[in-house]
């Protein structure tokens, strides 16, 4: 069954005391599971996008926080709890937009806090159940999710895709590509369009990667090349995940999410955002308030950091995300349903129901 | 001054009987001229894009059907006149979009017609002399369509382009770069920013490299990073080129184009396409007539050809061009003046007062 299999982009080796991943760097190209101990580890690999995706970023933050308070020499539960919480300041720094990263962290230290005089042992182990709390939990919203956004869906679609928000970027499944995922299953046969992505190319290395590893219809098109494929008629929707969503729906995702929006909104296609309500921050009004990260020029004028393709010195931009207005977005689809506009309300109605922060 | 410089994409070695032309494909790691003698080697350079842009394929095509010529064993014209007519069908397949080539071969082949009866050197001399006025008019043609963009400029501006529409794609100043250099020279403090242009990287090889070796003010950006410049509101004019004009209006222009243009629509920013009256086919009624170039899928896998970016074997469509709708065109402006909507009468007016073709 699909998304049972070992592409797990994040898990723990117990015995060892490590964080496999795998390293998404040298994707397509070579397929390497990599072991992690220490939190300077974890940090690079998720600054340096080894592992990448909000909701993974999530699951290796949890164990990353884990294996910290586990390698702790202290001899109680409040020695272990402060290098936890050195631990935790220094991998949160490690992307500032992911709010998944601050989510999950911020979940373990709730957690510990309930543990400060128990034995070492035990909060050793309430911690790692916590941490495997964040990623079952990961797992069963993307299922949730998925069949909330196939409901929307129709046999034989085209769909256009962004980045990569799929198995390697979550638990199991993925997010923007659950509902392909469990279509394929059902014989929906969907004809997926891929957005290479640049810089980084998610769309080329991985979700082209993925969907043809499940034997899935997909087409790997330049970032540039979505309004031809648009104006041909070959796309019926657009899913893109989704890294924060503003409280009135404003959404902040890969760079060039976006425009694909407006050359949505311009075909008069559907465009849907997927993602958990963790996503969801009803504390930021609006994607004015979002911060965006800015990443290092050589993302753009050295592919792969080897060969350069641009002028020596040459002066660049280079936004990690950008923000989707919410006029723009059709439906944002999470494990709780469709939210339609107007956003804000639909999501005070799924905070009502199961709690912020779910 | 400004384009009388040596960055001159095709000229010719009339000793030496050689096209030599800048090997765009090497830009901008390394800056190198190569000489071609051949058909073969012409039809070879514009095929792989060693020299490419509209106007800068006429001029190769008009040196390279004078060359054939020249090169003819052939004891007299009608002799020398067939060798050139087998070397105009085979440079006419080098790149199937590009009207200046069919243009620009087309008017040797009516040259050529009124030498049949003179003796061979006359015709040599004559044909050398017409391709030679291909390459002056378009020299002209850029000085006045740049000024005439320039008139709908200001000071300060900033302006986004996409591809090379500059000196390397045609003998001085450009078409879409031209006001460009012509503001640089009167002190207009342009913020230009370039998209990189996927798959072949033209923004980031040729236009960052060509503008800052004029010390002009450039920032490279990803295709898909064209949004969020926008919605900072640092753009207030897109800058292209084009490959074709139909009647109405409706532009070929480089893969993306019709992407940057519906974005700048949902911006209200003015969305300008640069271009020769020879790139205008009034033969052809719309968009939908042009024929569009579909290039191989190692371009987007294989960048330079060297290090595979995607999975093996993964289906890839990849447009060399697409129509941008004349409806999201603010302005075309030509070396005659700037056609406004409805442009096939504004087009009609240039061909009354000039006459079709020039």
């Amino acid at each position: 069954m699909i998304g049972e299999e070992n592409l797990e982009a994040v898990a723990l080796d117990e015995k060892r005391g490590e964080l496999l991943i795998i390293d998404q760097t040298l994707l397509p190209n070579e397929f390497r599971r990599i072991g992690l101990r220490t939190t300077e580890d974890i940090w690079e690999a998720i600054g340096r996008l080894r592992v990448r995706g909000a909701p993974a970023i999530g699951i290796a933050a949890g164990f990353g926080g884990y294996l910290a308070a586990r390698s702790s020499n202290a001899a109680d539960t409040p020695g272990m709890f402060r290098d936890f919480l050195k631990a935790k300041e220094r991998l949160a720094s490690a992307r500032p937009t992911a709010v998944n990263l601050f989510h999950a962290l911020d979940r373990l230290e709730k957690k510990f806090r309930t543990l400060l005089d128990a034995p070492r042992s035990v909060a050793e182990n309430a911690i790692l159940a916590e941490a495997k709390a964040i990623r079952d939990e990961d797992a069963a919203m993307c299922r949730a999710l998925g069949e909330n956004a196939l409901s929307l869906l129709k046999p034989g679609m085209g769909i256009l895709t962004h980045c990569n928000a799929g198995q390697l970027a979550a638990s199991r499944l993925g997010t923007a590509l659950a509902p392909i995922y469990l279509g394929q299953e059902r014989g929906y046969r969907f004809k997926v369009f891929a957005d290479e992505t640049r810089p980084l190319l998610q769309g080329a290395r991985l979700t082209a990667f993925e969907l043809m590893r499940y034997g899935i219809d997909v087409t790997l098109i330049c970032d540039n090349m979505a309004a031809a494929v648009m104006d041909r008629g070959w796309i019926q929707a657009v899913l893109v995940g989704c890294d924060r969503v503003a409280a009135n729906g404003d959404t902040a995702n890969k760079i060039g999410t976006s425009g694909v929006a407006i050359l949505a909104k311009y075909h008069n296609i559907p465009f849907y955002v997927l993602g958990p309500t963790s996503s969801i921050d009803m504390t930021c009004p609006s994607g004015r308030e979002i911060k965006i990260e800015e990443r290092p020029a050589g993302e753009v004028t050295d592919l792969w950091y080897e060969k350069p393709m641009a002028p020596k010195g040459v002066k660049v931009f280079n936004p990690a995300f950008d923000v989707t207005d919410h006029a723009l977005i059709s439906g944002i689809i999470t494990q709780y349903g469709v939210a339609k506009p107007p956003f804000e309300e639909a999501f005070e109605q799924f905070f009502r129901v199961k709690g912020i922060g779910d």
